[in-house]
């Protein structure tokens, strides 16, 4: 059992470009609801189901389990008619490690930055590239993402 | 990837009582919809969770991942709002292994007897005790039964 803190942002400009290697992630969901979502993913040659449980928008109860790769692309493909895909840039800066997401597919055109906090209250240094925070806008998580693609929204 | 065939039946008396012991079992949903189910479920000292896809009435995927008892114990009451409890006979009868549910709970007084089988054409010897055939009635799912308890049915 893991309790994770999140925090999640817009991007400024394009100055976290070339900072590190991305990787390609590809994930589905078979549950998307308020309180719990249940999620298929894979990286490379791996994959997880995961189960979250919404507490709040910060602050969540979180279980990962490997799977088999043929288990998940045949679960992908048969049971999760929403699909994900971003390439994910991992930064490290101020002594925490910051996920650059980068949407393609249905999503493409939205990049977001996510930092992995120990507690609600822990202090993070904020990256240059770092642009407004939207942790407790629940349209930018990936479960909402896979239902509701950003390009779809309507702009303000 | 399994490929499960299933015909679900009442029972028609309670000869099978005593045939064997029952072990229990408790379980809950992530997530019920018609075309897929997320289960959590606890036997004895082992947990699983398993994901079901409806392909129809009596054959679907099943993918199903031994987990930790303290995470299963933590989901089941952090996550599932409604839980299954039932004591479970497996009788061996003609060559099949039948498996009966005796549901305790929210669905007290309610008994089925399941058996799987390899195709949907596969024959099968009826044993003595056991009643109609419900394999086409979607109510008698554990998923539905979490969702509506057996007793709230309206009779006909």
């Amino acid at each position: 059992m893991a309790k994770e803190i999140e925090r999640r942002f817009h991007l400024k400009d394009d100055s976290w470009r070339g900072l590190t290697e991305g990787e390609w992630l590809k994930q589905g969901y078979l549950s998307v609801e308020r309180e719990r979502t249940v999620r298929v993913r894979i990286k490379g040659e791996q994959a997880w189901l995961t189960l979250k449980s919404n507490i709040s928008n910060v602050s969540r109860h979180e279980f990962e389990y490997p799977i088999p790769l043929a288990d998940a692309e045949t679960i992908l493909a048969a049971m999760c008619p929403l699909l994900v895909e971003k390439k994910r840039y991992r930064i490290l800066h101020g002594g925490h490690l910051w996920e650059v997401d980068e949407f393609f597919g249905l999503n493409e055109g939205l990049t977001l930055a996510e930092v992995e906090l120990a507690g609600e209250d822990e202090a993070y240094a904020r990256p240059d590239w770092l642009g407004d925070e939207v942790t407790e806008d629940p349209r930018y998580t990936n479960a909402y993402l896979s239902k509701h693609p950003w390009p779809s929204w309507g702009r303000d």
